[in-house]
């Protein structure tokens, strides 16, 4: 507990070395760990410290790490402490991850004021998005301001990052025909702004298209409570010319404020814990199925199951009866 | 339990009408229903009776209910009593079945021998495929030879169906072009038989040629353990015509008859029993969660946490403790 404390404190005075090793902790699966890791939050968590929580989404080739190279490094300017974050369900396959390359975000990387941190590779998208909330907590009270969670446009990632954001942000590249790139409906419903990157040079009139196409498909959605006039919204940004990026953040502030003055803000993060609060019930009771003795009552009954001697519900519910102690 | 022997007497003396209240305490979400449903399957699994299952699949507009009808008739002819079970995850939401309509199956639903009960309108597939599973135990014990059961060909549907049949049969329309009418591979891995239907008149020709094409991809997917040479295979029917349907009931034969020769047979289902029972077992545990108790603690903890007061993963683990009467 000692030691624990130390970290807390240190992690409090916005030490990066220790933040990097308690994500570390919380994305190790050892039980030890994770017991400390647990306390760990626990304590950090008494700060209240909170960042602008902004999800970003954006499959690859739309320019995504040159987006939170530039965007990242404008945050800084403005005196912001940006913490990045990613969500890649697909690190644990390739074993690599989106944000492995720390060169490409070579400026940002080397920011005192900056920290990034490559998605954990683990094998369920639920251990990622567990590990990924923590790991927010502890950006937060390591007193970011600001904690860009970023995820390739792929299957349950974005929803998953919609789920831990205040804001959530769909980078785009410019279409080349008229069609909307296929983006999915679902997708579209939970951006909060879309940024059609690249506009710049060649691919500026497309870019501007490509949003015109945009702002007309967000205008056929149905109104969200948490949005005020204007939103969801679209707008074109070069990553390169970091046209559009200024804009795109005060937009940011303009949404994330309403939200704040209107009490949506916080009832978004009261929903989002209830939502993870279930999740996390579920995952942690079925986990129960991988204890070492509930192991080994399972595979005895799996044999006698496979055998004819049970019924394969008469079985399960022999099993959980056991969880239960009864 | 003096109840209980009496319906599983009559059950075991072919009873239609015990049968299908009997389907119907097993659809039951009553717990009490669920207890009588469990000591009735328990005590006729005792007979070890056992009939060919066979799973078939087909997208609306294929001819699949001609299909089971002049099918049925035609095993009822031979002297088999043959019954029809549907799992349509679909019905939950329509509020309608695919076998709802029983004068499809004009003939067939007024023969002796022939039993055909809908699907079940749960909201889970989950729920859906464990009372699909013990109405073929409660069918088998009513002395049936054959047990169809049927599935439209949307998500998982098909592969619930593939976990609880002896053979998978895939009945697809003649296409239009060459292509092979979007299939997904899966499906493709998962059929014993591909029908090509409405090989008659006009249509012939085409049924010809898809059957070749999908022949040609049969024989480019890697060979599986359960098959014999010249399976899985691919050949034309026509289920107003009748013509093909006693060779496909010969190649269904055959195919069961080598997988019980090697042995193959009773290993499907064994594997098949283990795949429920893990399957059961997740169901049941995260049922533990819709107990009355477990939701009041669950509701008061979710207060907490939408507070700030408690971290998800940390309220989640009390209401696991809790569960594990610890």
């Amino acid at each position: 507990m000692q030691q624990i404390q130390v970290t807390a404190e240190k992690i409090l005075n916005g030490d990066r070395r220790s933040l990097s090793r308690a994500i570390t902790l919380v994305e190790s699966s050892r039980a030890d760990h994770q017991e400390q890791a647990a306390q760990l939050i626990a304590e950090l968590s008494k700060s209240k410290r909170t960042a602008l929580r902004i999800g970003l989404s954006g499959t690859p080739g739309v320019g995504k790490s040159t987006f939170i190279e530039a965007f990242g490094m404008q945050l800084v300017a403005l005196g912001l402490r940006v913490a990045v974050l990613a969500v890649d369900p697909s690190s644990a396959r390739s074993g690599g991850s989106i944000l492995g390359d720390k060169t490409r975000m070579d400026y940002l990387s080397r920011e005192a004021n900056a920290f990034i941190r490559p998605s954990p590779s683990q094998t369920h998208l639920g251990g990622v998005a567990r590990r990924t909330r923590e790991a927010v907590t502890l950006c937060e009270a390591a007193q970011f301001d600001v904690v860009l969670i970023e995820t390739v446009g792929v299957g349950q990632s974005e929803t998953i990052v919609a789920e831990m954001s205040d804001l959530f942000v769909l980078l785009l590249a410019p279409a080349g025909g008229d069609e909307l790139q296929g983006v999915k409906r679902g997708i579209m419903e939970m951006a909060d702004i879309i940024l059609v990157n690249k506009a710049d040079g060649d691919l500026k009139p497309a870019a501007t298209r490509t949003c015109a196409d945009y702002a007309g498909a967000l205008r056929l959605l149905r109104k969200r409570p948490q949005d005020p006039d204007g939103f969801p919204m679209a707008m074109t940004v070069s990553a390169v010319t970091q046209n559009g990026l200024e804009d795109a953040w005060q937009k940011m502030q303009d949404l994330s404020n309403w939200r704040k003055e209107t009490g949506k803000f916080d009832e978004i993060r009261q929903s989002q814990a209830r939502f993870w609060f279930q999740e996390d019930l579920k995952q942690g009771l079925l986990s129960v199925l991988r204890q070492p003795e509930i192991v080994k009552l399972t595979q005895k009954m799996a044999d006698d199951v496979a055998k004819g001697d049970l019924a394969p519900a008469a079985a399960a519910q022999r099993v959980i009866q056991t969880i239960q102690g009864q």
